[in-house]
């Protein structure tokens, strides 16, 4: 099978290396040159311009950062869907917005083209050493044609039907209950401290028991050492998440009261000049609201 | 240590039958009659009216429904705080409100007693087994001379300080913590249902994940199954419950958000006839709110 | 007529006023004794404890502060239903809960008298003047006999029907729709100051248009003012207004979501030490939360 | 001075008409044909292609149904920018959101012209007799050599100063305080009707007191009437208007937690399948909620 990569950043750059390590024909692009770290030593070829990407390939990958970035690369003049030839497979492996997805399949049905959404659980490190968790959704024929593909990077693919915005629901609900979790978690943190509570104690409750996951273990010991420079997601992309969900909601007729709530914290965060820092900071903007804390800046 | 036991419900029963089988000096009595099982046989004694519970006693536990209960057994003519005696401990291990607490509290130490605020996390099976937690708080001697009493009890103890409303913030913020867990799931899958998500894939994707913990897997199971008439916890008890947390938090001037969102479905779902169903049910809730169900009752 | 009259706040004298300028025979009380002020002199008399208040009287007047007031004075001992006497009507004119109006309105059923509620739409010096509304509800000829009353106390009485928990519904929502109207208008101020919205121009075109009403004339302009010390109304007895319908639905389950995000506000105003501002000081809170104002006070 | 309107729409067709009749030199478009209406006989020319409308002309006014429209109309291949002619004004009426005004204020900047973004209040009917509010925001020199147009128009320009998105916000703004204002008074009838309040007796209290304006009045009585298909603006169009309100206020990191309850109960309006009823029709949503109606649809 001959891929064409095109989006280098920390995710796209593991996930082409497993690609490329698995032996596959692979050629890579990213729009910033100069990213292709050890990748053409590890076999791959780099194209020049976006053009020379997919003629001539079966799968094209995308992994970009937001809803411009995929229409452009797919859409666009030189695109993947007009480049990657009748019957071939584009994988897209970024998150984004079911309207663009939605979009995007559509200009490749009219090519010939099949469209699998396919975006991913888990962070660059995990990437790299294959552990990620992939959710692909497409015609049933171009899920089965890239599942060598799919297996050679991550370590297992939840199957989410025919429909690729399914795929894209999946991924955007998984962030969304997360972020709700890490707002219930600040909520629940500055009530407790307002009682004396131990945060130490209350984490070691929740965690022991309940929600003995990860969102809480991660998110949970964050706010409890106030550690908000530790930055594993900016609340400023998280934040570009939500509103991709509450988007996906509204154009569903979904309210999403929770959903909701967790947006305007998002918001007040953002205004306090924290939109930089991991977003547990909901943590401190619930102290904030809750009269335990100083903002950290004036006006934004 | 001779213990008075006042509160025979499920989950009293239980944990009485924890201290007789450890071999306390057991007194029990419960409002309503018939209610000692086999308490008796396990070498517990009866007593005829709340009077005679307390009298000589060194402890006394109660497990009591609610706060007005708390308050009757407490702080009433013939109750706890008249009769327990100078030095001795009361140790309120039911699900009350900060206020109730804090006024218990104030009832004792003018009676030369101490309130230990001992609410459980778990279920009246698991506490039959010795397999609760305990989360407990109360003057550092008082609860040194109950902790053989929380030994025999529990599994663990979380020692959260000199403040008996500490502990009830933490009861209270655990089970907050999984509220807006429910209904945040429940916001999830309706969102999914609308992209054609299958509820079992976005189910694994979750529980396989960050979210792998009892909250989520028992409680989503329960809305992809829609089996909201096995009941662990009902919607009503579920408002109860957040309706103390969110009096805690408005005594302390912190705003709960996502504790709003969670308390308008918890009303939605009563109005609609689902006050006695699991609060999953919220799930419903959330598919009606979503267009994606009928009621099932119109006129409450 | 024969009047009892309890409760001599600023609103309790000046409609005690309005009753004895009438010519109706008045006997008052307060708990704090030195407020009859000029209503002596104005042909009223004064009785030195509650037990006096009533007993041969047709009419027992209430304007006590809260719930725990009503219930001392109407169904504690010497209180309202045990010397009013048969037939007797009690009209209380404070604004209190469902519960509380349902439970006073039971304890006269059954001592044979009738509980008119009939809470005052206006301020002190309105009441004075004779121009205060009155929503009044209970049994119909209870209302028909004390019309007289009314019609010399307020300027018109809205009949909301036999239940007397119509007409406190009545009070509470309208005290309501003014909360979410003054939140509406700090949301709507915050995003106008983001934009250099000049705060007189958005005033104006709120206030000559859509809502050229007294609610929005009158906390806009505080608004505009930032004039959060002129107070007419605290944020601390506002979130117990709030509270008072937040109940009312609770028990009706009723689902206020603009109420949750208003009484979210009003709970981060008093976090911030606002408690005791005009609760247009919530322009204020929604400033800070928009990341345009510091607060004026940390751990509270 | 000779003037370009593009959008003969309801209002655009009446606020043409206005300017026909003060003799300005009128040159109109729209992009279905067929729309002139009596404009002709009343002094206007008719442009056959966009191209056509602004060459030669001083001023062009748009009255475009949405961002889409106004960024076609105004950047595309002969669009406004392109063949107005430097030293232009380009009057944008239409309500449209912050960043699309931003964006066409820069094009504009950038070719030599001005925008004014001027949006409206009030409806068409209102607008055929002169009878509009305008708020006008742009460069001074811009606003003030279109200010006699403006005056042909309506009956009073509210001027907003220097920078185009402050008008926007304003007039967002305005909608978002109405919408705010028919969501409480959903909830308000709703926990009126729990209490038997006749509805028609709870209207009066309000709008004869603290709500006696036109938003109240209009609104209340479509509840009240449950008269919802007597369409002023349909919810869906609410909903869009909302989204432009939230996407503003998520731009500059404002909060707004009652424009988030109001949207999520436009959202599940417009599930249960009320999308071209009144918006007022947040009256029904809020009634099902609270259990006091049935949905008229099922899966949307």
């Amino acid at each position: 099978m001959r891929v064409g990569f095109v989006g280098l950043g920390r995710m796209g750059a593991a996930i082409a290396g497993r690609v490329a390590d698995a032996g596959f024909d692979l050629t890579v692009w990213n729009r910033t040159p100069g990213r292709t770290g050890d990748l053409l030593d590890r076999g791959a070829q780099e194209a020049g311009v976006l053009g020379e990407v997919c003629p001539g390939r079966d799968v094209a990958i995308t992994m970009v950062a937001d809803d411009d970035a995929l229409r452009e690369v797919a859409l666009g003049p030189d695109g993947i869907a007009q480049t990657l030839g009748p019957g071939g497979v584009h994988v897209a492996m970024g998150t984004h917005g079911v309207t663009a997805i939605a979009q995007v399949a559509d200009a490749h049905a009219q090519a010939g083209q099949s469209l699998v959404a396919a975006p991913v659980l888990g962070r660059p490190d995990v990437a790299a050493s294959g552990g990620l968790g992939i959710v692909a959704a497409g015609p049933a024929a171009a899920v089965e044609r890239v599942r060598p593909l799919l297996d050679a990077i991550g370590r297992h693919t939840f199957e989410a039907g025919e429909r690729p915005e399914s795929a894209t629901a999946i991924k955007l609900a998984n962030n969304f209950v997360l972020g709700c979790a890490i707002e219930a978690l600040a909520e629940a943190f500055a009530l407790g401290r307002r009682y004396d509570v131990d945060p130490a104690i209350l984490y070691e409750v929740l965690t022991e028991g309940l929600f003995s996951a990860p969102a809480f273990k991660v998110y949970g010991q964050i706010i409890v050492d106030e550690d908000y420079d530790r930055v594993g997601f900016t609340t400023s992309l998280a934040l570009k998440d939500i509103e991709l969900t509450m988007a996906a909601a509204s154009a569903a007729a979904v309210p999403l009261p929770s959903g909701s709530a967790l947006r305007d914290r998002l918001l007040a965060a953002i205004a306090q000049g924290d939109g930089e820092r991991d977003w547990a900071v909901l943590g401190r903007e619930q102290a904030r609201a809750s009269g335990l804390e100083q903002p950290t800046s004036s006006k934004a």
